[in-house]
């Protein structure tokens, strides 16, 4: 049997996350349900990352196995793309190996966090966090650079359902992108749930100056939720690639 | 009494359209709403122009009596944004002489329309018309050209409503942003119904090669609605300013 890796965007404004769950609208839900419209059967997808809800992908890869075998990685995408809603869209697909699994298979996910510190831009509301004061991009940087590498992200994660809190953050960039609108981009192998946003609220309190860079260490050292600073929202983030 | 008009963006995705009417959402209702939130009464207000259901405004204009004589713009800007719903957003507030209608007295209007002939941008899904055909924008410009000036436009209008078809265009310009984004612009006084969209479904048919440039002109004189071609969808229409 044929298995399909597929790479698509996604606008998570009107998704409870991307995890199906019974009786609200999800991500996997309407993927899985387009598959079910093509195959006339119920096929059960994996996928590299679990966004929650209003959090974006530009570019979030799952799999499936294919029940038609003569199918080609063109069909697949066009199938697909006919049967989504329209903040749905499947970018390309191709042929994996009958194991793939695209949650173990990432070597690297890369998250993008959009904050506009401008005034209000209402085609923007759902896409970037407005946060409409003046942040010390420099103070930031210097902040990230203490999170970069291995760590226990205790004070960064969410709830206590993963056992393991250790990760590695492979690289984060802060950039001005143009005046008033920052791009946050974070790199690692896999993430704790709400760990990016935990590190981009607790960024944010440097950038005002609230903070001092170093107070990130001394946060992160605490291994405790209670030190880092609110979570941000979830329409700034974005799951922007994933690789294998 | 102090009269006020203000500048505004809006995204039109889930209005019905710029004009109050019963029992469906509108800009102008929502606008009214948030005044008689603020005074405690119905505030009638006046705008430069009649937005049809999802096109968008950056800049729209409309002007109101104040029943509080002591509030200054600021005070106006920000009433009003706290009482808005989050795809209305006042950019400023400004006095304005007693008989100041913005409809009448508005000299020039800018109208952009934006075509994406690039893949499908799920976040741009309701922003621009996604048109996946490549254009020439050189014949488009070309043709472009016979429409600016006073010409009768019966041909790119909608319905019977309007007596007088004369309009002037005082220019249209047609810009690539990047690759595969193409920005029309047009600045004339004051416009039909429907006239930005007919023109761009017609501009349209030039950039596929389906019509040559000089066919727009046959079309103009023929003062005919069933001459031109189809209307481009409103989601890629703005009102971007109004000028006085």
């Amino acid at each position: 049997m044929k298995r399909f890796a597929i790479e698509f965007a996604y606008d998570g404004t009107k998704f409870f996350g991307y995890q199906g769950q019974p009786n609200v609208r999800t991500v996997q839900g309407d993927l899985e349900d387009a598959l079910e419209r093509i195959f006339k059967e119920r096929i059960y997808t994996q996928a590299a990352g679990r966004t929650d809800a209003g959090v974006h992908a530009n570019g979030q890869v799952a799999a499936f196995n294919c029940p038609i075998e003569r199918l080609t990685e063109k069909d697949i995408k066009n199938a697909l793309n006919a049967n989504l809603p329209d903040d749905i869209y499947v970018k390309k697909a191709w042929i994996v190996d009958k194991n793939f699994n695209p949650r173990f298979a990432a070597t690297k996910r890369i998250y993008h966090y959009f904050i506009s510190t401008s005034e209000k831009d209402v085609f923007m509301r759902n896409y970037v966090w407005n946060f409409r004061y003046d942040l010390d991009v420099e103070a930031m940087r210097k902040a990230a650079s203490f999170l970069e590498g291995e760590h226990d992200f205790s004070s960064f994660k969410k709830g206590k359902d993963e056992k393991n809190p250790v990760r590695t953050i492979y690289r984060i960039r802060i950039l001005t992108l143009k005046k008033g609108l920052i791009l946050i981009r974070v790199e690692g192998r896999s993430f704790l749930r709400s760990m990016v946003r935990n590190i981009v609220g607790s960024l944010v309190r440097v950038g005002l100056g609230q903070w001092k860079p170093e107070k990130i260490l001394e946060v992160l050292e605490k291994r405790s939720r209670q030190e880092a600073a609110g979570t941000a929202p979830p329409h700034g983030l974005y799951l922007y690639k994933v690789l294998f």
